[in-house]
């Protein structure tokens, strides 16, 4: 198990320095700044004495205690030396963070191969090289070169350094996080498969995602999808789906990106969210973060906006998904909230006069009804009349509360990014916001997909 | 001609009212906003002397002047007496705001259309009913009861009111806008073509767009804007593509949406910018308000990220576009900039050491060569060694000024819409942001595609 990577007791940063202009100080600096840090923490550098107040010693073998962990950041040539070292001190783990390897030339490939081996023969395990890091949220562990993720309930693997700092920018924005990081470069040793192993027994982690280019093993990665998938959301993007893409991945991590049209079939099979592109896949890390799954297919709508309306019907059916027959006792009961003027139908625009006392009357009717299995609350906010801009999601988010968040509510509040009224209230009541007709159609397909797997699931193990 | 609604020397709003929850308060206000008001405002109200210091009369007849416009916000029922006025007065249009018409029933269409013959036989243009109005950016008149769209190069249509209003929330995230903005309801007299012939003369407007549900008189629609196209971008977002938008349309409208199926390959073939959801709606209002029309179709892309790279040229590859050849000589030139660890191939990837200096050259140097009619400068706000979060952009825009923007510049930073001063850089050059792959293929796609349309245009001019 490779466990111990993110639950250290101890850290060495070999090639740690003060020099802001270098990675070996972007690591350190990440690692002290957590002052509840649960691992010990060891500098090692060759021409600093202390950094930020901490001792420097000139090799890990100086440091006077076991360590679980080393971090290695010397450059390529200086690294045979720091391996021997390692071994000697009887490491668990090393985490090379060292570019110039398997992505460089066939040269860096075998050299990296060999220092996987030597470390293997003497019991440690090797993450990367050229790689970001690791984290740990739940602990305060950035032990990598980038930002410390937002926390949340997301394991999320990497394969691209830059295209999760990129992520974890998206989160801040969304209001969603990591529990668990993990970007692994060139993957000499421990894999993909191995951290999705611990993901998946990591009691925080709810959902998994994965951008991958390359898959070294894929019979094995899908065995252990398939062990997962029962028990957690596993949300995928594949970078290198087409020819240039996969030209442009070799240069980047120096394998042949696995060719996604045989892949795509297999993956879909396992019941992986698979996502075509990046703004799909925040929107998948952001439905499973927030929402329920559903115990039914049907959906109810309401709105303030016709042309709202009609957008997203027009996305419900290029989704195949399924509008409610609203049933004579909900038309009557909508009706009670309503002015003469609103036609009582699926989906119902109860025009721009609608404040937040009818938002929070009719969404609460809807998802009480037993015939809506998921609610889409749709509003354009509303210039005029003195309504605040707030005032609708409000309403929403009072409704779905007061029915205990049992059915997935989806709030398309279109183009709404910039109330900031609006966004903090989200934020305060841990639900999501969708700015789009497709977005929030999508949240729907891959909720239903889910339930519908999970079912599938089920019967077989009923049989 | 339907100009002097834009450009009325006198406007009349007939429903004025101090009750801010009524529309007519809000139509009031808005026009009472702008100081620099081009047209003399006269209110007539029933039950208010005066709203904010203006004098009401009881009746349009009382007003000592003549009214080019008047704008109908009473009861449907009243509003009979209130066009016998108008006809009396002899005013030359009239915008009836208020609902209750055709999109109710029947009865509603039959009396829509009476008082447009009614009207036209008395020499009056009608806009409307159930409309929320028109509005002029340029000489800031607001003659509707929603928000004042941002000031930009856009004239705008929208079957939707609320649509048009989401679509300003857009316009002012994206830093773009309107020079107009109509929106005429159940479309009784003005017509679409009317007011796109209108945008067509309009020298404010640089590119049109539409949101539209349903078209009355398709032929000419299509005649129109084969007229406006050669002169001016035309971005069409249909409600109503499917069987379910279609008949969420009818109820939002009264009126059959218009079969997409028969509708999208005439309007292809136009060259009509056809966009299938909200979101490319809006980048392509962002790319034509932002980026000359290439010269060529090949692209440059340099970055900082592998991952956001192969993400990149995925979307490349799928929206079948091509990426440039790098010539020996830029190869050799780029190559004096980068540091040897940096294989100089197209998509460049710099890695993540690139800062301001470095993007400003290369991306200059792209700009400069003659193989390259695009480029594409692709960033992930680096997170370490100190950088600042808009260096790289403030790089690539400097590139772009020293080159006097003769050729598109695709920025494309991942996820950074959190960045403020990246935000702030970005309004203040009047240069776009785009945030992920997709967007910024998007861009380059409906460039392109205005390229060949006006090659096109220009080849059978010169036969």
């Amino acid at each position: 198990m490779v466990s111990f990577f993110f639950n250290p007791k101890s850290i060495a940063v070999i090639g740690a320095t003060s020099n802001p202009k270098k990675f070996g100080n972007a690591v350190t600096i990440n690692l002290l700044q957590n002052s509840n840090l649960q691992s010990e923490l060891f500098l090692v550098s060759r021409k600093s004495q202390e950094i930020s107040g901490l001792e420097c010693y000139r090799s890990i073998l100086d440091i006077p205690k076991d360590i679980d962990v080393a971090i290695i950041l010397v450059p390529a040539k200086a690294i045979d030396e720091v391996i021997n070292q390692c071994i000697k001190k009887e490491v668990k783990g090393i985490i090379i963070i060292t570019a110039g390897f398997g992505e460089i030339n066939e040269e860096g490939k075998i050299n990296e191969i060999e220092i996987a081996k030597r470390c293997n023969n003497a019991g440690i395990r090797v993450m990367g090289p050229n790689c970001v890091g690791i984290q740990n949220l739940n602990t305060g562990l950035n032990a990598s070169f980038i930002q410390t993720a937002p926390l949340g309930d997301i394991g999320m693997l990497s394969q691209s350094g830059s295209f999760g700092c990129a992520t974890f920018y998206a989160m801040e924005r969304e209001y969603i996080g990591c529990t668990k990081f993990a970007n692994i470069g060139n993957g000499v040793d421990v894999s993909f498969s191995e951290i999705l192993e611990f993901l998946n027994t990591d009691e925080h982690t709810q959902l998994i995602c994965v951008y991958i280019e390359t898959i070294e093993n894929g019979r094995k990665f899908l065995e252990t999808v398939n062990r997962i998938i029962p028990n957690k959301p596993v949300i995928v993007l594949k970078g290198g789906r087409t020819h240039l893409g996969m030209k442009a991945a070799s240069s980047h991590t120096g394998s042949i990106a696995t060719n996604y049209k045989v892949l795509k079939s297999s993956l879909k099979q396992k019941g992986i969210v698979l996502c075509e592109n990046a703004n799909d896949y925040i929107t998948a890390l952001k439905t499973f973060s927030f929402l329920p799954i559903p115990q039914g297919e049907k959906i109810g709508v309401l709105t303030n906006s016709g042309g709202s309306s009609v957008l997203f019907s027009d996305k419900i059916e290029q989704f195949k998904l399924e509008l409610a027959d609203f049933s004579g006792t909900l038309v009557e009961k909508l009706s009670t909230y309503l002015i003469p003027l609103v036609k009582v139908v699926n989906p119902l625009d109860m025009i721009g006069g609608a404040d937040e006392e009818t938002y929070y009357n009719i969404t609460k009717l809807m998802l009480e009804d037993a015939n809506i299995s998921i609610v889409v609350a749709s509003v354009v906010v509303p210039p005029f009349l003195e309504m605040k801009p707030d005032e609708h999601y409000r309403g929403i988010i009072r409704a779905w509360n007061d029915t205990d968040r049992k059915k997935p509510l989806i709030s398309l509040i279109l183009f709404s990014e910039e109330f900031k009224d609006l966004r903090e209230h989200s934020r305060r009541e841990k639900a999501a916001i969708f700015y789009t007709p497709h977005d929030a159609t999508f949240a729907i397909k891959i909720l239903v997909e889910r339930m519908r797997l999970l079912k599938k699931l089920n019967q077989s193990n009923e049989n």
